[in-house]
């Protein structure tokens, strides 16, 4: 058995770790723009499916064509509890914000086209009424803003970088989006702790860069890192890809500034990594999703940045021992293990249809493929321990083909493999998502149960009458998270009805989550129960009224 | 410069790191059993102080002995609310627990002596009016009897281990103690994922050493393993030696299972590392100690166990260099670092005095000490790591002297000079206690003011007029969390005054916390002002009513 590369073997079973000739392993990035047709005789040309799945056009072409929200989900109803937007309302925030604070349409109907971007989702599935856009520069604007809608009874949505998947940062109806993009201060660090202190809306990558230049990290990393903010993160508890590694944002967050809908402002903004004083009310913000407040600031603990990065692509010929693989690394890799990602073959069959320029890690057709990335302080060591867990599992048939990156370039190349299929999924006619929580051993049994579903209702197949065209599964499966993706020519009610309830009731029977880390937003409002007794969502409830007690933060989603 | 050890040389600056001879540092714990007297005369000969600091009798020798923490604090009056228990109430929990399951000072005076252990702390500090110790062996059981307790306005102090500092898990007054010590069940446990799931009773240690069997490690790990309850680690959000490494429980804790005051049991015992639904209610009940429910199981992610483990030991002329090492472990030995710990000269000397037999790990007198702890998959590749590091803090003349243990023996003997402080001030003649945060630059200081503080006031010296002996610091420099020690001849009001609210306002000044890891209970309750603000101090009232509102749930304590 040969443990080889597509463009050079790259570790032989005969050759030592040591001196095995680690060679270019794939190529750089080339992501396809997006909006860009691809060829599809050249994907034919590559023995690629041409089955007909659609890509879409820019996003601002066909922003009017998106569905509203409210007229897709017919039974929801806008709460009359809610105050319309007037005049004096927004003569009230220009006054307080000034005109660089305030998008405006309800006074100027011309100015719905700069609305728009806040009303809808990158995924177009959601889309709004909004009429006005609030953008405070400051804690203090932004307590005068939420205690200004408290009284007047107007109905608020908080948006960071709006790259969420669940629908839950832009309105249903004409909710007011308090946009946090204008407050990018990162406030302080401390390079003896490793603490950060941020503005909400600084955005992930940039508080990356800002710690990188003083040898620190950013704890949390997720594809959207170009565009998230910080503020959102926290207040949908992202996980990402190095949760593994760096634990949850409720361990790595030391504090959070909010503001509730009164106006007060909780100063939690501890800077200490152990503060045993009441009860730790700032893990409600995180992962609440504006429910209770809007997060204005973040404190969090920064670990060292890691010296070396080593990432490994692997084959294997089933789940089973992708399982085992996973098992050996956490047992050899241990410290330095910093991702472990599960990949089937339509994701990766997806990806380069979408990019077909892009080249492949590995030459032969696998089942599966794992991404498996190590960071640690000494390169030399961490090279050595890959090896010898490459040749471990290799020894032990557990894996068919691998490649290790050589450089920084390798490494990034590998990833978009992993990274790049919910971008390359998005040029795709359309795409039900699921981000689920399922115990190990049968995280990937929902991808073909769910694929077994469809054909069972004759709702996917490779023609153009069927609506669904594939299901693929990929995700952080050292955290148990999977995501699931069918991908659709058109988004269309049959194929709601047979994904839910049954995907829920999949994973409740097997005690799973129905949102690893995305949130409920709107999408998963109704379905807690598969994940929540009643008990639990009782005593959400109470504490849902302790903080807002009017309802006025971003209604119609969550609980 | 040399790098040296006190029972040979361990790393000489000229000596290549791989070469070194790494000789036996120190010798086994000999560690003086609890009540010894310790020998003055042999405390001289070495150069001890011979300052006559008492030792404790054995506790149950003087438990009678103790002031009743209601005529310590006259201001604490009984909450007239709570019903005094009845015959009938004994009778109702006799038939719900059976014999085993009660023990009953109420209609029997003649077991107030087993009742007594529950009624005091451990450190002789507080001692309640118990007559009632219920030890329920279910969830069940225990949600049967806070209804009961509820409906009949009985109020409860729920109790793990008692291993506590805070007084928070004692009885004031009459308080009916619910003990988890019965529940001693390990649920389960996943070898994949490496979930463990435990009732609340179940001791750290045990716990442990099931995970060590399967080449897993619990997260959490302190000096009162052998007899602290998970339960109660979970209620106080116990920090402990390496929390630094593996993080707070609020990261790794994954579901807890609690009961509520009316006997709703809340089942949030998830095994997910990922579970995005909703408010995430267990944060709650972690760190909230017993008064919002009883945690009665939980679900713990526990990392593998690593392969070796290293200590060093060192010697150093003041805290600014202790400051310089801890940057350079951090950015050298990066994710093998697993604890980085401080000693001042004076708490090292009270180890010495009260174990005069336990051998020195450096010969020559230092100001400060530090130890840093290793763990890693690859002994070889960690040992590399940790010499390099040695070499290059005494090429900086960072360190005076230090010594690297060689086996496990000597790593728990290295240990002990760390882990075993706590104990030997247990042995004098009282201790105040103070567990805080504080912005690394300043930690050390407040030791220096709080003896110039009480210099000033003239009660702190060699002789017997005053009470106070000694002012010591030491604690988990990694996570910024300093134990500040003063040991007393007699507990005494004066010193009381002059070190509160001093040491709070010293510390609310720097932006620190009044309570790093042992929590509030009763000994800070009227503190909490010092770390947490009003609209904080507010909102948790709020919770504390949502979740109790007949406040039955350990009265008299916390917010």
């Amino acid at each position: 058995m040969v443990f080889k590369a597509q463009v050079g073997s790259v570790l032989r079973k005969t050759a030592t770790p040591k001196t095995a000739a680690l060679r270019s392993a794939c190529a750089a990035r080339r992501a396809t723009p997006a909006g860009t047709t691809f060829g599809r005789a050249v994907a034919a040309a590559r023995g690629f499916s041409t089955s007909p799945i659609r890509l879409w056009r820019p996003t601002q072409a066909r922003q009017a064509d998106i569905t509203r929200t409210s007229e897709r989900y017919p039974d929801l109803k806008r709460d009359s509890r809610f105050a319309a937007l007037t005049r004096e309302h927004v003569a009230y925030f220009k006054e307080l914000l000034g005109e660089n604070g305030v998008v405006d349409a309800v006074t100027d109907p011309a100015s719905q086209d700069d609305v728009e971007p806040f009303n809808g989702d990158w995924m177009r599935k959601y889309r709004g009424h909004g009429k006005l856009v609030l953008r405070p520069g400051s804690t203090e604007e932004v307590s005068k803003v939420l205690k200004y809608c408290n009284d007047q009874r107007l109905a608020v949505v908080p948006q960071g970088g709006n790259t969420g998947l669940v629908g839950g940062s832009v309105p249903v109806f004409d909710e007011v989006v308090l946009s946090t993009s204008r407050m990018q201060t990162i406030r302080s660090f401390d390079e003896v702790s490793g603490t950060l202190v941020v503005d909400a809306g600084v955005v992930l990558e940039a508080a990356d860069a800002y710690l990188a230049e003083r040898g620190y990290l950013f704890p949390l990393d997720l594809g959207a890192k170009g565009s998230c903010q910080i503020g959102g993160n926290v207040s949908t508890n992202a996980g990402g890809l190095r949760l593994l590694r760096y634990g949850s944002l409720h361990g790595t967050v030391l504090g959070v500034e909010a503001v509730l809908p009164d106006g007060t402002v909780v100063d939690d903004l501890c800077k200490l990594r152990k503060n045993n004083t009441g009860y730790d009310l700032k893990q409600l913000f995180i992962g609440a999703e504006g429910t209770l407040g809007i997060v204005t600031g973040v404190s969090i603990a920064c670990p060292q940045r890691p010296a070396a990065v080593n990432v490994a692509f692997l084959g294997l010929s089933s789940y089973d021992q992708a399982l085992r693989a996973f098992r050996e690394a956490k047992a050899q890799l241990s410290e330095i293990l910093s991702a472990f990602e599960l990949m089937d073959a339509g994701s990766q069959q997806i990806v380069r249809t979408v990019r077909p320029d892009a080249r492949r890690p590995l030459e032969g057709e696998h089942d599966f493929y794992c991404l498996i990335e190590t960071s640690g302080s000494n390169a030399e060591h961490d090279t050595a321990k890959l090896e010898a867990f490459l040749e471990d599992v290799m020894g032990k048939e557990i894996v068919e083909d691998g490649v290790l990156a050589q450089d920084e370039t390798q490494v990034k190349a590998l990833w978009t493999w992993r990274e790049g299929i919910t971008e390359c999924l998005g040029h795709l006619g359309g795409v039900y998502k699921y981000d689920v929580s399922i115990p190990l051993p049968e995280l990937y049994k929902l991808v073909d149960d769910t694929r077994a579903q469809l054909e069972s209702k004759g709702l996917i197949g490779d023609g153009d009458e069927f609506p669904a065209a594939q299901v693929v599964g990929y995700g952080h499966m050292g955290d148990a998270n999977l995501h699931l993706n069918i991908a659709v020519r058109r988004y269309d009610e049959a194929v709601e009805t047979a994904l839910e309830p049954f995907v829920y009731e999949w994973i409740s029977k097997r005690q799973g989550s129905i949102s690893a880390e995305h949130g409920l937003g709107l999408a998963k409002k109704k379905y807690i129960g598969y994940s929540r007794n009643e008990t639990m969502v009782g005593l959400m409830k109470q504490i849902k009224n302790t903080f807002d007690p009017n309802g006025i933060m971003n209604p119609y989603k969550y609980i």
